[in-house]
């Protein structure tokens, strides 16, 4: 009897996709990156900071993935970035499909930098590879530092781990070692940037990841 | 040609397998409520909140909706309360059939109320319905009050909206004026109730709701 095991078959499709897609980025030096996390950890303000430090010394596109509005893309289309806003129309995570419209849309031989928001959700995102060279988990102190524990693959699919809104540890039960710990298990020698994207706070740290990664790029065209 | 509608098909079993079983509830008066939100919002911590305040008044069993790990289980087992652990083993949410055995566990001869923790995600668990009379959704002030903008099936589809982490208020980015009013354009009568679970303000009016639903159970047996 044939056995269709559709999950299996739909994340391969799309990892082979988002490889096609990502050759692309290739071509042209582009460094892509994919921004994760639950809603409301900061992704926006992480995007918006970003634009501020690099968007006079390198060509950003950003493209913003919600299920539904465009708040996002307002905000940072704000600061001056390219910004294409996608409705995923009920879906709780971006993939290689949803993509393809949008980077039609981009001149990659005029970019340097591709940042993708995915849909805020600590869960499905992490099954769908995208046409990225790292990503990136955004978790946020008041959401607790239980949340490697409980959303694994997710973490372990992670690049960097940015620690955003660490304004508020001073309020909130945030154990910021439990974290790292919990975290390096399931990805040993992971980076992490601890920051508060609203006040300023460790937002160069991240910076300098990103240009490193980007002149890396740059050596590689 | 026939044309599978897959997911509408789904979503329509599970909805009568949970119909079905939420007769189980209401042939011995049991009230059952849904917990829903993003990751790290609070849902435990309602839970706990609610064992400490009615578990000398009422017969409770909970269910713990994770994708891995039983840290909730555990938080909620120490408040004396029947608990119940579900591992989702990667699935976003919480449904019918994965609630399965564990009602095939639970005496509804023998109990009041049964609160359903769903897994933490803001976009999944919505669209499939439990065996509950009420889907109640936790928001907690650091996530920002555009949530209802971004996760519209959610706050359409709950019946209370537990606005929790007033204690963080003076230091977070968040407009409980506007929160309300984005929810109430998608469910005109809605009940807000503000709370801090970590200091215990607003719990009170929690309770409230919840013990008149229970006395209405109560009455119709």
């Amino acid at each position: 009897m044939p056995k269709i095991e559709l999950m299996r078959r739909v994340l391969a499709s799309n990892d082979a996709l988002a490889a096609a897609q990502r050759k692309e980025l290739d071509r042209h030096g582009v460094l892509g990156i994919n921004i994760m996390s639950g809603p409301g950890a900061g992704k926006t303000s992480l995007v918006e900071r970003t634009a501020e430090a690099l968007s006079r010394k390198y060509r950003i596109q950003v493209i913003e993935g919600d299920i539904q509005g465009d708040l996002d893309a307002r905000r940072v289309a704000a600061k001056g970035v390219r910004c294409i806003q996608i409705n995923t129309q009920g879906a709780c995570h971006l993939d290689g499909l949803m993509l393809g419209p949008a980077m039609g849309e981009i001149d990659f031989a005029d970019l340097d930098l591709l940042l993708i928001e995915n849909v805020g959700n600590l869960v499905c995102p992490a099954e769908f590879m995208l046409p990225v060279h790292y990503n990136v988990t955004v978790i946020s102190t008041p959401e607790g530092s239980d949340k490697p524990v409980k959303y694994q693959l997710m973490f372990s699919k992670s690049d960097v781990i940015v620690i955003n809104k660490i304004d508020l540890l001073p309020h909130v039960d945030f154990d910021v070692a439990a974290l790292k710990k919990a975290v390096r298990k399931l990805r040993p020698g992971i980076t992490f940037i601890e920051m508060s994207a609203k006040t300023g706070k460790g937002v160069d740290k991240w910076v300098a990841w990103l240009e490193r990664r980007l002149r890396d790029r740059r050596k590689s065209r």
